[in-house]
């Protein structure tokens, strides 16, 4: 984006209505408003704007972001320490080891007794049915109430970072994607978008990046189906969401059982593995119940399930099926790529090779929308303040 | 704090004799006068202040704060993380591994190697009897031979985040707690506090909480009265330093072994367990020896011990007797809170509930603390230097 | 060093051709000229000068610096810490697990995912033969290769923090506390150095330290003497490197298996124990096969072999032997010095008391190496920016 573009993005964002996003989370991306998402968007392209024409998008002097990560991870703990960093803020970890669920008054103190200096907060815990995003919503009550109680001075912000039911970093850097990719939001009007269960030999992946994409996609009067072996349900809420927004934005909603189906005519294909919904529920209770041989075992028999359905692979037969043979491929990475990174995996190793650079990019949104979700939560004025960044053009590198 | 507020502060920072402060270490706080501390809770105040008036107290342009910790911690941590990022400096933990003690050689040298971009180095080494303290003194020495010979360009100044002694930052900020909350330093004198072991189902808990308390609560003129059963004795050090300050200060000091006797009429409570200086001793030794078979077996032999003293909880039948039955209730979190955190513990659930705010708030105070002693190390004129931040007013949050 | 040195160091920086940096890593020192080997010394000196006339160095507003610590380190980590802070960058360390050897797709993808905003990345990956530094140079195509398919919009700079070959961190932080001890790298020239293996009671040091030291020392006309037991040879391309550079630069490169002939009359000694390469290439193929008590049995095997060199350490007497008795003696630390870190070691604990001030002196060179290596690949013209850092003032500390 030249110098223009960021003008004329800044001039677009004043426009949204993005009052609500301001001192608030971002915990679910159906939880805001289509004004509020399409703020973001443009946040993350005007601050990306700026970072390529080296201007500082620093607003922050001092303060700390926190992040906690309950599950392992690379690429969004890098995206948060860099839209962190982007905005002048150092990243603090808060270890609580990864097996530890704590509860109540211990999330109230530590939430309060980290955030004296705290302007976000980033929380990945993906790994459990219905503990998540409550996780999430205690520490933000907790930090909430010690801001009325004028104990923390500023309320920090708190960026869902992946949970059991969105992962909306995810699902609106990959919207990002396909905006920047066909060239407007409202170039994805009609676009057949094919969100499909894939075989992995690994095991209990979340539920997270499905139910955020068929809950954001839906928006933008896109077609989206979502396919899945019987057995790989997701979230009935999240299905709910997606027929919602499907109605609301004129696009349309569909499951199916077949894969081909799905990868039929489509302009995007995103194969992926999860665990299915039940089964993430069982291993939450037998987790609850401390039944480590009961996980194991349970562990077993999903893997057994998976092998039944090895042929749902991204191929170069099914891409074949797609819209002239190709569609745009996605994938929130890392892949389990057939004969590279596992014996049999989600997609086949010459498809992964084609789309390599397009994965690469998906990815690099990431960063700025973290960036633009703490930008508009923690800046009354949003467009201004670009503006003022812009004209100010401190440079980000001297 | 108003902006009126921070000038009168500053200007009484400006009458203090801080100058022992600049360039030394903070270990124990009864190493410095009068002056000294009041001086510490100023600049707290003053870049409390600052910061709530969006004024940045950033003096280190670049510059790393160390942290070591022999021990776990989230709150002094996160406090750490925080005053270092107020004043500018990037943290970088040195993680030795918990239970290796390196002696001699290794410290010296490992002390200067850390140390060459070095503005600050926080230590937590509070396990054994005898050893915290020291550790830092030899670290001390070994980064004031370092600048001295023109190896380190700067010496680093050396905060206390709690050893076997004392827990300077800690009974700081309680003290600082203590001034906000009843208006004044001088408003102390003749208020009486209650510093009182508790039952808790854990173990080992350092000495240094109760130790760091009396031996500064008794400087301001207070009532200070020390609880415990017997063969729960503290430091004779520090009981000394205690008598001593109370003599000086106009006080008293008192040690009971009846929890109830210490509550009557008291303005303050702070109930907290630790273990016996005896205990710490023998597992000093018994680690010295590498005896871990002897530890565990000491271990279990506290803990009944312990148990033994199950009505040394902070009740409200014990409430009732303090001055009006609403003394201050003070602790340095995390507390075994009976019902919610264990079943039996140093406090019951209904007066930690009604405490809760004021609990957190006396938390809020450790970054600022740890901040000025940073600051007041760093600076050798400042009130100055505070004044030209407030005049300069940079904005911390742009 | 006084402003006027500085004004003086930037002017005779200003006359070398080190356009070669620009946007180049830094892997091996014999890949880089002579000028721009010299460019590096002028930086690192420069921003030493900067910071110790309280100048700020940071020509970054924001951006990350990423470390990838394949073995353990403090010193190197501190220092990689502490160049990247002085230049403005936040360090955001990638924790890969110590035993994982990536490759191909997860290499290629893992740099790309962590580098959004990164401006350098630091690795040490020391701990296998023909591994660390095609490991770099893994990461270095894929950097590239997304910087050039317009993924990256930086290409970050890769810093060799020492690997199976090289250690040019070190040895260029050696190679200055000659220069600054010597008052010049001109004086060097005809001064004999020998870089020597010493007994050490532990296991598998890597050979990266004396291949760097004989790799570059070999530049500056100097006579580089390396002995060893027969055993504990380097790698042959390091040998052939400091051949060359020997016969380009007018010094000499000799081999020894005696290490009192090798201390005749040296003007510099550098005792210091490593593994065979033999062995170490043993180590490789057995951790190839996933055989670890293979490995375990060699250790045994090597510790043996080790144990009948005791006769090589660095005492007394051998010092006796070196010019006039006092030569200059090195170390990279920690040195496993006798009677004091083990029992019998590589050097004298007299011998290393009577040097320890020089040794950290070296110690402290080595961030400013690591800064200027940064400062250099991301700066097109050096000497314009510094004289504008120099004359523009602004305090690091105000």
């Amino acid at each position: 984006m030249d110098r223009g573009g960021i003008g004329e993005a800044i001039k677009k964002l004043s426009s949204r209505n993005c009052d609500g996003l301001y001192l608030s989370d971002f915990l679910l991306s159906w939880e805001k408003t289509d004004d509020e998402i399409a703020a973001v968007f443009d946040v993350a392209e005007i601050l990306r704007g700026l970072r390529r024409n080296n201007v500082s998008a620093r607003i922050f002097d001092s303060g700390l972001a926190i992040s906690i990560f309950r599950d392992n991870s690379t690429r969004t703990r890098f995206s948060f320490a860099s839209a962190s960093n982007l905005l002048g803020l150092a990243l603090q970890d808060l270890d609580e080891g990864k097996s530890q669920i704590a509860h109540g008054e211990t999330v109230r103190e530590t939430a309060n007794m980290v955030s004296f200096m705290a302007e976000a907060i980033g929380i990945r815990d993906d790994m459990y049915i219905g503990k998540g995003n409550a996780y999430m919503r205690e520490v933000s009550r907790a930090v909430q109430e010690g801001y009325a109680a004028g104990i923390l001075e500023r309320r920090p912000t708190l960026v869902n970072l992946q949970c059991d039911i969105d992962h909306p970093t995810q699902a609106m850097a990959d919207a990002m994607h396909l905006i920047q990719h066909f060239g407007g939001a409202e170039r994805l009007r009609g676009k057949k978008i094919a969100m499909s269960w894939a075989y992995s030999p690994s095991y209990g992946k979340p539920l997270s990046v499905p139910q955020g994409v068929i809950g954001l996609m839906t928006r933008f009067g896109m077609e989206v189906v979502l396919a899945h072996p019987p057995g790989y349900e997701v979230m009935k809420e999240t299905l709910d969401v997606a027929k919602q927004n499907a109605a609301k934005g004129g696009g349309s909603f569909a499951v199916t059982h077949d894969m081909r189906e799905a990868f039929k005519g489509a302009d995007i294909v995103y194969p992926k593995s999860w665990a299915s919904y039940a089964a993430m529920e069982k291993r939450t209770d037998l987790y609850g119940k401390g039944d480590m041989a009961g996980i194991k075992e349970l562990e077993k028999e999903l893997l057994a399930q998976n092998a039944t359905h090895k042929d749902w692979e991204c191929t170069e037969s099914l891409m074949q099926g797609t819209r002239d043979g190709r569609a745009l491929y996605m994938h929130c990475l890392p892949a389990d790529i057939s004969g590279v990174s596992c014996k049999e995996g989600e997609v086949a190793a010459s498809v992964f090779d084609r789309y390599r650079d397009l994965l690469y990019r998906e990815a690099s949104y990431k960063p700025y929308v973290i960036a633009a979700m703490i930008f508009l939560s923690k800046v009354k004025q949003p467009a201004d303040r670009l503006m003022r960044l812009f004209t100010a053009g401190r440079p980000r590198v001297s």
